[in-house]
C-alpha cells in the first residue's frame, strides 16, 4: 500500500483552464471526431452562420461553398454569403472566441445558440494546420477589409494579423480556412448530403457548391420569400425557474415586484398581477431586487394555478407546409407526401415550440440499396439545420422508432420512405455541444410522435390505394398472359385474326381492372386526398 | 421584405459569457436531463471524485451516501468519504469554479478528467433549489472545517459563507446538497444499478448507501488491494499532433530540440534524437521555442516512421482478471464467467488504452423479464465508471452490436447473459461533456471487438456443453419415463419385483448418458476449461 499522500501535495497541482483549453482537448464534443464529420461539422457552423445573418438583416440567403483536397486529409474550405457582414470592432470575438456572441442570451429562434461553433472552426483550423483562418467582410456600414484570425486558446482571446482595406462592393462574409484530419466523402453522412438537407429546410436559400472534384452542384431557391423574421420575445411565466426568477428580479430596474414581472415577462397583464397577488399572498410592491428563494417559489407555484394564455406563436417561425412540400418535391420528387405541422406547443412548462413532420413515398425517397431495395430514412431537423450524426440518442429518432409503422401499412425497413421532422423553437435542448441530437425531451417526444402518427394515416390511405392497385395490376398481367395464349388457340380452332382475338378479349378484361389500366390518374387520387387531411 | 438591418445594429447586443452561465443554460450536456438520469449525475459527480482522491492518497476508499426525500421531486444527497480531504486554500476552486482542477492537464489515467463535474453538482443545486451546498473537510494536514458553497455564475468564482472549525478525527470530505427536479427511481439507469455497478469494478470499494425509504445497502469490500496506482507519465511520441508539439516546444526549457524532445516525450532516447534528425534533416540543436509548424510537421512524420518501443504500460492500470471474476461472482453470482484483458493498444496513433471484457451466464446475469424470459445486458465502463446512459451513440455498444454473437451460441436477446467492458486509458475520448459514452474511435471499436470475440469464444464452449448437456438429459429423462413402464410391465410378465427392474434398468441407461447424471462435476468442467483460454 502507497504511503497515504496529503491532500496539500495533491493540490500542489491545482490550475484553472480556460473553455478554449476544454475544447481543444475534448474537440469531439464540438463535433470533431471522425475526419468525415470533422469537415460536415466545419460546414455546418459556417452555413447556420451565415442563414441567420442573412435572415436577420432580412436578405434572401445565397451562399457558396467551395472544397478543395491540397494534401493527405488536408482541405480547403471557402464559404461566402451575401449577409451583412461582421463589423471590425466584433470580428475577432465572433470567430475566435469561445462563448461570445449575439445569440446566447437572446430570447428568440434561431439556427446558433450557444456562441461556440464559428469560434470551434477557427480552433481546429489551427491546431490541425498551424494557419490562422482568411476573413474578408464588407458590411452595410461600408467597412470593407480583410484580416487573418487566430485563437489565444489560453486567454480565449483572438490574435488578430494583416488588416487590409478590399474592394468589394457587395455585402457578405467570407471565409477561407484550412483543415487537417478531415475527410470529404460523398456519403450519408457527408457534406454534400448536408448541403442538400440545409435545402430541402430552407427552400428560400440558393446554395452553390463545388465539391474538391471540381464538380459544381447547384440548389436552386424554390420560394423567393424569407421566413418570417422570428421576434425577440420575452419568457412565458409557465417556463420560468425560480432560479430564473430571482436572477431577474435582482437585475430589474422597476421598483415593484407587480412592473418587474409586466415589464420581464409576456402575457402578465396587471389584472394577472393582482391575480397572482392575492393566490400567492406576497407584496406586489416589494422591490424585486429583494426578492428571496422562497417568495420567488410561492410566485412561481402562483405561475402553474394562474391561467395563461398561451405563449405568443409569432416567435416562432416553423417552415410551413407549402414550403416543406415544394422543397420535398422538389429535391426527392416523390410519389407521395404527406405533410403536417402541428400547433406551437410548450416543453418544460413555458418554452413554445413547433413541430413539423412530412412522409413522402417514392422517388428519390428513402435509400436505395439496390435494384428495387430499399430501406427508409429519417430527416432530422432542428431550427432548420439537418442533424447528420448521434441520430440514436436524438428526441426524433425515438419518437419514429416508436410509431407502429407496420399499422399504417408502411414497412419502413423496406421502402422508399423518408420521413422528415424539424422542430422549431426559441431554445432547442440540444443533447451536446455539437448540436447534432435533441434531447429526450417527452413534451418533445410526444409533438413529434402526434405529428408522425397524422402524417402517417394520411399515408396509409396511398398505400392501401397502391397496394390495391398493385394487386389488380398482377391479376390484369396474369390475366393478360393468358389471354395472349388463348387468343393463339382460338385461332387455330376459329381461325379468326389472331390480333383481333386477343384485342376483344384486352377490351374485356381491362373493363374488369379499370385501375391497372388507368395508371395516371388512379396514381394522384390519393395524394390529393391525403393532402387534403394533412392540413 | 424586411428591410435590411445593419450589422452594427445587429451586433449591439455582442457578449461574452462565462463558462458556468453557458452549462447553466445547458444543463442537459452535464448530464442534467430527466429527473432520474439528473440524481445519478449528482452520485456519479461525487462518488468518481471521492474514489480519485482516496486511490491518489492511498487509502482504500470507504463511501457512504445517503439520498433522502424532502419534498415533491426534491431529495437532499449526502456523500462521505475517507479520502484525504480538501484544503482550505482549493476548496472554492474545487467545488465551485466550472474548469478547475488538479484533473485537466495531466496525463494519468483518472477517472475525472475535466474539472467540471462537482461544481456542476453545485450549480444544479443552487439553480433547483436556492441553496449551497455544506461541505465538511478534513485534510491529512489537519485542517478540519466546514462552509457552504454556491457559485457565482457570471464571474465564475466561488461563494463561501459559514467557515467553521470542526471536531472531526480522521480525514476525509463530506458534502450535503440538495436537488430539485431530480427523482429516486429503482430500476436499470436509477442509483442503486449504478453504486451497484461501481462496486462491480471498483471490488477494492466499500459502499454504503441509504436509499430515501431508509433501506441500507452495503456492497462489501471483494479485495483487500488498492490498485495499483498509474503513474503520471509523458506522453509517447505517436500520440503527439503538430500543434502539441509547437505548444510543448515552445514552453519549453530545454535549449535544444534534442534535449526538449528527450525531456517532453516517452520513450526518447538520445541515439532516437539522431535517427530522428537524420530522417527528418532538421537541426536538432535550434531553440524549441523558436520551432515553427512547417519544422514541426516534418518532426511529426518522422515520428511515425522512427521504430518505437512501445508506450508504457504501466500509466494504465485496468482491474484485472481476477478482480473483475471475484466482482462479478460476488454480484452477478453467475454460472459462468469468462474474463478477457487485452495487451495494452494505442489510439489517435499514441494514446494507450486497454481493453477488459467479460461475459458471465446465469444468475443474476441479463435482464430478468419474466418467468424464464431474460435479455441480455451490457455492462459499460470506463476507467471503472459505470455508463449508464446515451449507449446508443457509445463505442462500446457498437462494438457489442457488431458481434455475431449467434455464432458463438450465445443469443443475446433472450438469454441471462451480461457482457462487461471496461476501457482503461490516460485520456478517454468521451462524446458529452456529460461522459457518458466513449466516442466512437476505431482503434478502440476494434479492441473492443476482439476482447469479445476471445471472450465469446469461451462462452461458447460452454453454451454448447450445456447444450450438449441439455440433449442428453432430454433423452435420459424420456427413456426413464419409458423405463418405469417398462419395470411395470416386465413385473407383471415376470413377477419380479418391480424397484428392483428399474433399478436395473436405471444403471443400464444411466451408462449410455454419464453427463445427464453427473450434474454437478460436469457443469464445472467448460468453466475451468474456457477460464483458461481467457488468459
Amino acid at each position: 500500500m502507497a504511503e497515504a499522500k496529503k491532500a496539500d501535495e495533491m493540490f500542489k497541482e491545482f490550475k484553472e483552464h480556460s473553455i478554449s483549453e476544454f475544447f481543444k482537448k475534448n474537440k469531439q464534443m464540438l463535433g470533431y471526431a471522425g475526419m468525415v464529420r470533422s469537415l460536415v461539422t466545419v460546414i455546418h457552423e459556417y452555413v447556420t452562420n451565415s442563414l441567420d445573418a442573412c435572415e436577420e438583416a432580412g436578405i434572401l440567403p445565397f451562399i457558396n461553398i467551395r472544397i478543395s483536397n491540397i494534401g493527405e486529409n488536408k482541405y480547403s474550405v471557402a464559404v461566402s454569403d451575401n449577409g451583412p457582414g461582421i463589423p471590425k470592432k466584433y470580428i475577432g470575438k465572433a470567430l475566435a472566441t469561445i462563448l461570445a456572441g449575439t445569440k446566447f442570451h437572446r430570447y428568440m429562434q434561431q439556427r446558433g445558440q450557444q456562441g461556440i461553433g464559428a469560434s470551434g472552426c477557427t480552433l481546429f483550423s489551427q491546431m490541425t494546420t498551424g494557419k490562422q483562418i482568411k476573413v474578408k467582410s464588407v458590411t452595410g456600414n461600408a467597412e470593407r477589409y480583410s484580416c487573418s484570425i487566430s485563437i489565444d486558446t489560453v486567454q480565449n482571446k483572438p490574435v488578430i494579423s494583416d488588416y487590409k482595406d478590399i474592394e468589394e462592393s457587395s455585402t457578405g462574409l467570407s471565409i477561407e480556412a484550412e483543415f487537417a484530419t478531415v475527410k470529404y466523402e460523398n456519403s450519408d453522412h457527408g457534406v454534400y448530403e448536408y448541403l442538400k438537407r440545409t435545402a430541402l429546410a430552407n427552400p428560400h436559400t440558393e446554395i452553390r457548391f463545388v465539391d474538391p472534384d471540381n464538380k459544381e452542384y447547384t440548389f436552386i431557391r424554390a420560394v423567393d420569400e424569407i421566413p418570417k423574421r422570428p421576434k425577440p420575445t420575452k419568457p412565458h411565466p409557465l417556463g420560468i425557474s425560480v432560479n430564473d426568477l430571482i436572477e431577474f428580479a435582482h437585475k430589474s430596474e422597476s421598483r415593484k415586484i407587480s412592473g418587474f414581472l409586466e415589464d420581464t415577462f409576456a402575457r402578465v397583464s396587471s389584472a394577472k398581477v393582482n391575480e397572482l397577488g392575492a393566490l400567492t399572498g406576497l407584496d406586489m410592491k416589494k422591490d424585486p431586487r429583494k426578492l428571496e428563494w422562497d417568495d420567488a417559489e410561492r410566485m412561481v407555484k402562483g405561475f402553474k394555478q394562474v391561467k395563461w394564455v398561451a405563449p405568443e406563436t409569432s416567435i416562432i417561425s416553423p417552415i410551413g407546409e407549402d414550403q416543406i412540400r415544394v422543397a420535398m418535391k422538389n429535391i426527392l420528387n416523390p410519389d407521395f407526401i404527406n405533410v403536417v405541422e402541428r400547433k406551437p406547443s410548450v416543453f418544460y412548462g413555458g418554452i413554445p415550440f413547433v413541430v413539423e413532420a412530412a412522409i413522402s413515398f417514392g422517388g428519390n425517397s428513402g435509400k436505395k440499396l439496390g435494384d428495387e431495395e430499399y430501406s427508409g430514412s429519417i430527416l432530422r431537423f432542428a431550427n432548420r439545420v439537418p442533424l447528420l450524426f448521434d441520430s440514436g440518442s436524438c428526441a426524433i429518432t425515438q419518437a419514429v422508432r416508436s410509431i407502429q409503422w407496420k399499422r399504417y401499412g408502411i414497412d419502413i425497413e423496406n421502402q422508399p420512405v423518408s420521413v422528415f421532422v424539424n422542430v422549431s423553437s426559441v431554445y432547442i435542448p440540444y443533447s451536446g455541444v455539437g448540436k447534432e441530437a435533441i434531447a429526450s425531451t417527452d413534451e418533445i417526444i410526444d409533438e413529434i410522435k402526434l405529428a408522425l402518427m397524422d402524417a402517417a394515416r394520411g399515408m396509409q390511405r396511398y398505400i392501401r390505394g397502391k397496394q390495391q392497385f398493385n394487386v389488380e395490376t398482377n391479376k390484369y398481367k396474369t390475366i393478360m398472359r393468358y389471354a395472349k395464349r388463348l387468343s393463339k388457340d382460338l385461332n387455330e380452332l376459329t381461325s379468326e385474326e389472331e390480333t383481333s382475338i386477343e384485342k376483344s378479349i384486352s377490351t374485356l378484361v381491362a373493363r374488369h381492372y379499370p385501375k391497372a389500366t388507368e395508371k395516371g390518374e388512379t396514381d394522384g387520387q390519393p395524394e390529393e386526398e391525403a393532402d387534403q387531411s394533412g392540413k
